[in-house]
């Protein structure tokens, strides 16, 4: 009997293909991968990025990273400032099972991480963060960046291990600024990490930034089909979904809602991505002119193209997420396939997790 | 030591108080209260609800109920279509166990229901969708209720058991001429069943509608403060967040993103909502007039009130989220609480349910 709907579906085969892909890139250019899982939250798929030659993974918080490596991950940087009593006993709990690097942006977070490493007897690899524009974590200036490397040499518990960024910026001005000023005060630099799907194949005309961490290339999506990072086939995470009604001419209702979609929204991006890109709550893929133009938590307003065929009550379809990172962390289980032939149920093992 | 943030925290007090309010309203105009538990998704609650005086619950997909069945709920209404020979089985399976109702607002719906429902030598009460404008499920017009609901008297495995909208309409014209359009034809409409936290408590107004299925009122949320459904002090649901980073003056940087909040918005909504009521992704508590600008999956940018005291890295606050519904879909479990005094830490045992 096929699979009650809505269900998200993950399609190995192309999984596996955007994976070699991006580490024959970085290979080519002498890059370290080093993929985000927060957007799958599989474990299969991290040990496959690894597999093709990753050098350990990135996770955006520590439940995550738990997470992976109760799944068997050795080497793990949670991009993130780890703060707080309670996350910094985690963390230190965590680093005696792998080895664990993080990210910091101001003594505030520094200081307290180096001491509660220095009491449990360990020695960590800590990134600067600068940040890249967006106005959320990260460093604004190279003395900023200058001054927060000198403190984590200083302080025991911690390594200075090199400059973290998100997304890869376009303009690299601060963070060769913030390498420069750092190493002009004899500190060594050992990495420069940028992230990001959408700027990942460019990461290499920099000629500064040496580590990538990318998340959205494993799976693809429809913000990713609009940046032009990924194509159609690419799109390895689709929700199936059924028509329940079809109220009017024109209209078919899918029981794939914003419980199984999330209401995110693909962010106007790149030149050449018009409205039709950006509007709606993701891609059918049976009907690429169709727009799902409502969705409400269990259903979604699909408004038909003239020039497409029509759906009855019963049709089932697959759709593109807008955003894979944020889809995937409502489900539970994706029902994985090899281009149709079924593979398994896998439990998303590391959504839901706490911090 | 405290909790790890972001977590969702619940106050039971807070739930019990709002639960008891709507029994009240309902008790005093001769109103059947059927909770929608889609808000929560907690069997706890439903219980409490049924406790206070609730003719039954209403679950938004076969998931939801299977779980509240297996809870010990004996009275579910699936307020939605089921499509599908899998889904169909699982319902046939779930009334073995319970009296199950659900809605129908189509022939293509209703046939192989009942034809699945009477193979299976069941019965069950079945209740004709109407529009209310929302554009997505539900019959147009009075003629086709009046038709659905002669085809269910002639079908064998399901009974006509009255009508079903959502939410119930400022407007009731074609609810009640879809009544009184059966009513004519000599068929019963054992009852009317409208729904929605926002309207809840003028639906004795309408002098037709005679079970409400609200679902919010029993958390609250920044939706309902907007639209005056709830006070700040019935917003029982908080997501606990921790500042992480304060990168510029007026800012500071929490834990809690899109995959702890949703980025479900506020729809205006209603005389006197202003842009700020519904503008950003939630409401911090301890800070009422800060925004929160920005949502990325791990973090928000609260861009602070210059007349409301700062906030330094390790601070926490607590946010009421937009959308209740949404938020507490992404959460595993919740921290419960008495106004404060611990009580446990519960499974959302309902989320991420399949159809």
């Amino acid at each position: 009997m096929a699979e009650p709907t809505p269900h998200a579906r993950v399609d190995l085969d192309a999984v596996e293909r955007n994976i070699e892909r991006l580490q024959a890139y970085c290979d080519r250019h002498g890059l370290a991968c080093r993929p985000h899982v927060k957007t799958h939250k599989l474990p299969a798929i991290a040990h496959a990025q690894m597999r093709a030659g990753a050098v350990g993974i990135t996770c955006q918080k520590l439940g995550e990273a738990e997470v992976m490596v109760a799944a068997g991950l050795r080497d793990v940087l949670i991009a993130y400032p780890i703060v707080g009593a309670a996350n910094l006993a985690r963390l230190a709990a965590l680093a005696r099972s792998a080895r664990i690097s993080v990210a910091v942006d101001s003594a505030a977070v520094a200081e307290p991480l180096a001491e509660a490493l220095a009491a449990a007897g360990l020695e960590l690899d800590v990134l600067v963060e600068i940040d890249a524009g967006l106005g959320r974590t990260g460093v604004r200036d190279a003395a900023a960046a200058r001054e927060l490397a000198l403190a984590l040499e200083r302080l025991g518990g911690v390594r200075f291990a090199g400059l973290l960024v998100y997304p890869t910026p376009a303009d690299p001005a601060l963070l060769g600024a913030a390498r420069d000023a750092i190493a002009a005060v004899g500190v060594a630099v050992p990495r420069v990490s940028g992230g990001g799907t959408e700027g990942a194949w460019r990461t290499h005309e920099l000629g500064l930034v040496d580590e990538l961490r990318a998340g959205t290339y494993a799976l693809g999506d429809r913000a990713c089909l609009a940046n032009g990072a990924n194509t159609l086939e690419d799109c390895a995470l689709r929700v199936r979904s059924t028509v329940v009604s079809c109220p009017e001419p024109g209209v078919a209702v899918l029981d794939a809602g914003s419980k199984a979609l999330t209401t995110d929204p693909v962010e106007a991006s790149g030149p050449g991505v018009g409205s039709e890109q950006v509007a709606g709550h993701g891609l059918v893929v049976e009907r690429p002119r169709a727009r799902v133009a409502v969705l409400y938590e269990e259903h979604a307003r699909l408004e038909l193209d003239p020039g497409e065929p029509g759906l009855a009550v019963g049709d089932t379809v697959d759709i593109v997420p807008n955003h894979a990172c944020g889809a995937i962390n409502l489900h539970d289980r994706v029902v994985v396939h090899r281009s149709g032939a079924p593979v398994g149920i896998w439990p998303v093992a590391a959504r839901g997790a706490i911090a």
